[in-house]
């Protein structure tokens, strides 16, 4: 209370520069204006997508910028106008926002919302076009309209879902981002049925929510594929009973898989953000049918390709984001879905730290034995 | 009745090296074996697939060969097995197969069928996996599993849709190509809604049948494009509203369609068979919702391709075959909603020739003002 429309110092973690580590650093975070939300942050999980905006690779970076994206929290306060939750509700904030009003949340055919993109897009808030981070003074870029990577942070009232405050905050955080990814790829984009036969390519977290999502689905055969033999062994428990690495066969994969499948799987998943990849998934589906879904997410400038044969005889391309889920509407859901057992959070979670040690979770990342990292955000 | 059991001599336009003129021969036509039917063909049109082959840019063009797939004619005789057709049945050669046996048939999800495939793509029949056509003892290849540029052809059973004895044969002939391609490809593969934005890139039969298709599927804008500005006119009467032509623009083409839409079409079709149009066919849908389908078939050994983050983003990428009908079943349906006046078929018939003319009739595939030219084979 005491805290509400003053300006908050606390500890973030700041990317002055790509590929530099990050610097933990005092912040300076404003109180939230029309139809914003100030949310103390109390877990945060880390996504390639924060190293890959943190390499540099990513042309739309912005640098010095407040990084994270997969979190949960409570609400410290809000701005004028804001209904929708209040100071102690429980959520996560959703890098993909909701506004209920604009053309795309109006479809009914997409999750995608327009309302606060042009802001996001370029690391400000739509009321003024400026962050509400500073340091010293000088302004932080936000990040997806998220910034978890601090203690407090400043997001739009479209992109908050509010959650049963009884779920714990630790492990619920990772539905921002990986685990639905998976998840909605096969219940939202590609409506995988039972008894189809299912090609996921890559077994990190959002291939491993692919293989959970495919198997409550009733997919009979689920194929994973991964370079990294060691992946099965967990993978089988998040439902993938086959597993082939490309290393071990001479052929293209999409033939050991045609091969394997008499013709090809019904639905394909590109889980890595490799276009050679994505170009095998697609011609692994089967003629007359097959769909593949892209989930992984390339390096600028890189195009996907294949001959057009291979959809005039019937395959399906199509590409997800955040796995279709309408994130102010579906979080809370998913959040109960895990309450109530039906959906796996903590078994990617391998392994927690605290905020000052994120350099050295980028790090794991890289390392094959890390699905999860999950920072604690207090000290 | 006295040809049935026997050997028929009739003419035919054979093609006996790549793009040299056809010769009308004295062909002669084996009796049809085993669940084969000899069909006297009375009208045949010309498509662009005859003279993709014609032109020797097929890899699997087989020469000398007899071309054509667009076609009416009268059951003349039936092999042994053979229930669904009898003798004096009109029918109408189909290149997709229907068998209703095949994994393919069975799913429930494609037209595409698979039990004679086998034998249709390397030009003979599969009861002895040769041709039934010779010119002095020397065989001539089948083509598409249909050679209707004969007085007498040979097809396999799972190839021949029983139509409506009172259907003009010289214009329902069209219902086994170009017309059904269109049609379907909007209400079979894209499943076009009412209210929706239409774009159609290449307004030949293929594209003024998609017009057609979305009239009648209720969609609102019909954008027609095409680097020849004449054909808007006739288009017009097939249902487009509004016509670009790209080389009026400075920018890309899928730009101009994007600004001309508020963010992109609904449905998008590419109608030429140019791998660049594909792709902007693709990236002129709507971000969360548009669907591209590639219709046009592509020289051999060209490819798509685009960003991944295309798809990412909601669109979806999807190609057809025979616009998905089920050829057996559904061609006879559409010689109905032919008679009922519910589809044009008249409208796209620019030239009648007989057979003997066939040259020249290639020779108008490639002029602006012809969009299906009907052969009689009567002289
Ligand atoms: N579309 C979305 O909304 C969305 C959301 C979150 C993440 N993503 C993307 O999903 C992708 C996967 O994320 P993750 O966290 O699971 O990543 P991860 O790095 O944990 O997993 C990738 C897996 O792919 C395997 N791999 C790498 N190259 C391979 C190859 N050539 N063939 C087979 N396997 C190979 C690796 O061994 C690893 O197991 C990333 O590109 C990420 O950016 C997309
Ligand atoms: N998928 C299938 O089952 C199937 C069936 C039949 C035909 N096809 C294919 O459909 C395509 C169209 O057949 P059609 O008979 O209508 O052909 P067509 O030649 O009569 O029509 C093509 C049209 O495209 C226009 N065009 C050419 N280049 C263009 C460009 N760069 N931009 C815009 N317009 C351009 C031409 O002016 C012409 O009006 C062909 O490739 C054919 O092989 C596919
Ligand atoms: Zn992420
Ligand atoms: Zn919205
Ligand atoms: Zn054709
Ligand atoms: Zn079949």
């Amino acid at each position: 209370m005491a805290t509400q429309g003053q300006v908050i110092t606390c500890k973030a973690a700041v990317a002055y520069e790509p590929n530099k580590p990050l610097v933990i650093e005092d912040v300076q975070v404003a109180p939230p204006q029309v139809g914003e939300v100030r949310i103390k942050i109390l877990f945060t999980a880390l996504c390639h997508t924060d190293a890959y905006t943190w390499s540099g690779k990513d042309p739309e970076g912005l640098f010095p910028c407040i990084l994270g994206h997969e979190a949960a929290g409570v609400v410290e306060s809000v701005g004028e106008g804001v209904t929708e939750v209040q100071p102690g509700d429980h959520v996560i904030p959703c890098y993909q926002a909701e506004c209920r009003e604009c053309k795309f949340c109006k479809s009914g055919k997409t999750n995608l919302c327009g309302k606060v993109r042009s802001a996001t897009g370029v690391g400000v808030m739509m009321n003024d076009r400026k962050s509400r981070f500073s340091v010293n003074g000088k302004p932080i870029y936000h990040f997806m309209g998220t910034s978890t990577f601090s203690q407090y942070t400043v997001v739009h009232d479209v992109s908050v879902a509010k959650i049963d405050p009884k779920a714990p905050l630790e492990k619920v955080c990772l539905l921002g981002c990986g685990v639905p990814t998976g998840l909605g790829a096969v219940w939202n984009t590609a409506k995988v049925e039972p008894g189809s036969n299912v090609a996921i390519f890559g077994l990190g977290t959002v291939g491993l929510a692919v293989a959970e999502g495919a198997k409550t689905a009733g997919a009979t055969r689920i194929i994973g594929i991964d370079i990294d033999s060691k992946k099965y062994e967990t993978a089988k428990k998040f439902g993938v009973n086959e597993f082939v690495n490309p290393k071990d066969h001479q052929k293209p994969i999409q033939e050991v898989i045609v091969d394997l499948t008499d013709g090809g799987v019904d639905y394909s998943f590109e889980c890595i953000g490799n276009v050679s990849v994505m170009r095998a998934a697609l011609e692994c589906c089967h003629k007359g049918w097959g769909t593949s879904v892209i989930v992984g997410v390339a390096a600028s400038g890189q195009e996907i390709s294949t001959r057009p044969f291979q959809l005039v005889t019937g395959r399906v391309w199509k590409g997800t984001a955040f796995g279709g889920f309408k994130s102010r509407t579906q979080v809370p859901w998913l959040v109960e879905k895990y309450m109530n057992k039906e959906i796996k959070v903590d078994e990617y979670i391998t392994h927690s730290m605290t905020l000052g040690e994120i350099n050295k979770a980028f790090d794991l990342l890289h390392d094959g034995t890390c699905l999860r990292c999950v920072l604690s955000t207090s000290d």
